[in-house]
């Protein structure tokens, strides 16, 4: 079987330890490499502020905080042996929280699992449950979470937005750019929405792009599939937007201008997520539940269509080409 | 691995052969049945009209006129072998025109092979060109089409209506019915909106409902995939709506109002497809090409969302559960 093009949408690891475990950030780099290497990447540079570690990976990246982590990967890679693999050297009894989630891929039959498959694996070594935001046929987000007592903590705000479909204008500021080094996010539009972070970036030979970006303990992260069929960015912070959620949103989406987007929210369930809108674009999706002490919210969005197309020719070598 | 739910979402096979062929009807139902197995399906029953023989089949249904056929499978059907078998016995000069399609589905891992595999395979039996209407990460439609010179006859149409997600009032009647002696079509009220056809109805047990419908040379088709997570229906006819698609197309939306819905129709470029708006849902993708003489139009729709939902809460044990 052949597949057709790089997969960006990706999958996603929480982890919150308890303090009897001792800091993760002390179990160093090596250790993190061989945890980044369960899932098939590799770490390609480090960013660090006091109370974090933020590896950029071949395959997305890698935040560790003295007590939790959150693990991004794309493409192909095997995030849930990382999971295994962190799993089998924590006690489940130091296991506060963990949460799965994998998005709605674009080539499911290249994967080399399914989410139920990586669900099950998950459940049978820490019980839990699973959910799909958003409808099968449309897109959505499968998430599995620990059922072990947790209470998210004020403040542990969690952002994902997550973008299909650039325009060329914008994908070619991340075409060609490996060794380039001007910034790649000052261009594009990000630093003027998220000043003051320390940045990590990384441009991908022959196109692609990838940042971490640190201040302090707050972090954002951007990576982007600018290939012209399946194109795709994926934003996450941990930084509280509020009430002004949606501005955030609109800010990240002016920058990257997809044809359709994904937002999932974590919030305290004391502060709640601020519903989404975003102006041009019509909703398509509005899910919410309470878990462990977050409200969570997954919320869909597109443009609406701008009149006929023609559909993509496809080539039968294996290769994808241009609009028919 | 394990999948969840049954594919409603359909493949499916037109193919048009030359006068010098001789009529496909009089291969008899012997040869069909032998087809029909190919793909892992069986015929259930069969109507007939003066010039066409209808196949309800165990997974979707199967039309044969003299000189051309619409075959159309679900499930985890293997239709691709079916159109192998058949051209392994038609001279290729004597193959006027092949399309094969397959709708996006909901669980493609599931398959045993992907649209690409298939349409590389028909690609070396006869060559011909692929194409995706709609976006790869939306509903879409891909379709593999042969090359040879043809051009679409004067009254050629066909419309597909491929509906996701039916209410709960609408699936109940598609569920428990084997062997029900009331015609279900009646009950729907679609026999109000395409009066004069014989019909061939067939309840599934525990649930799921085909029937195929005949008058003269024309058919309607319709299979319901009533389960609660991925419930689906395909409407098929070769019934020229005309200017009046839109009307025909709420129609039949009305009858089982799904949340979201596909509309691929085909007309000869003379007469081109009317464009399609289907009042209370959204326009979401409007794709138009020619070939081979034909005007081939893909639209998407779905109703804007009503309100939070929660999400779908999944087994772990392989089965899928109710909402959260």
């Amino acid at each position: 079987m052949i597949e057709e093009c790089f997969e960006g949408p990706e999958k996603k690891l929480e982890l919150v330890v308890d303090e009897s475990h001792g800091s993760l950030r002390k179990k160093g780099d090596g250790y993190w490499s061989a945890v980044v290497k369960a899932a098939n990447a590799e770490i390609l540079s480090t960013l660090r502020s006091d109370s974090c570690d933020a590896y950029l990976l071949s395959e997305s990246s890698l935040f560790v905080f003295d007590d939790h982590l959150t693990m991004i990967t794309c493409g192909r890679t095997t995030l849930v042996d990382a999971a295994a693999m962190l799993l089998s050297e924590i006690s489940r009894d130091q296991v506060r929280l963990l949460v799965y989630e994998r998005k709605n891929e674009l080539f499911p039959r290249s994967q080399p699992s399914s989410f139920y498959d990586d669900a099950r694996r998950l459940n049978d070594l820490l019980p839990g449950r699973a959910l799909r935001f958003g409808e099968q046929d449309d897109h959505h987000i499968h998430l599995f979470h620990s059922s072990a007592t947790y209470q998210a903590q004020s403040g542990d705000t969690t952002l994902e937005i997550l973008m299909h479909g650039i325009p060329e204008e914008v994908a070619s500021i991340f075409v060609g750019r490996s060794g380039s080094r001007d910034s790649i996010a000052e261009e594009c539009g990000l630093t003027d929405l998220l000043p003051g972070f320390a940045l990590d970036e990384f441009a991908f030979s022959p196109e692609g792009y990838s940042m971490n970006a640190l201040r302090g303990g707050t972090y954002y992260t951007v990576h982007v599939t600018p290939e012209q069929v399946g194109s795709y960015v994926s934003f996450e912070t941990n930084l509280d937007a509020g009430p002004r959620l949606s501005e955030f949103v609109a800010g990240v989406a002016q920058v990257f201008r997809p044809r359709a987007l994904d937002v999932l929210s974590f919030s305290p369930t004391a502060q709640e997520n601020a519903p989404v809108s975003v102006p041009g674009y019509m909703d398509r999706a509005d899910v919410q539940t309470d878990f462990l002490g977050y409200d969570v919210r997954f919320s869909s969005f597109s443009r609406p269509p701008t009149g006929k197309t023609g559909p993509v020719e496809l080539s039968l070598s294996g290769v994808v080409d241009t609009k028919a």
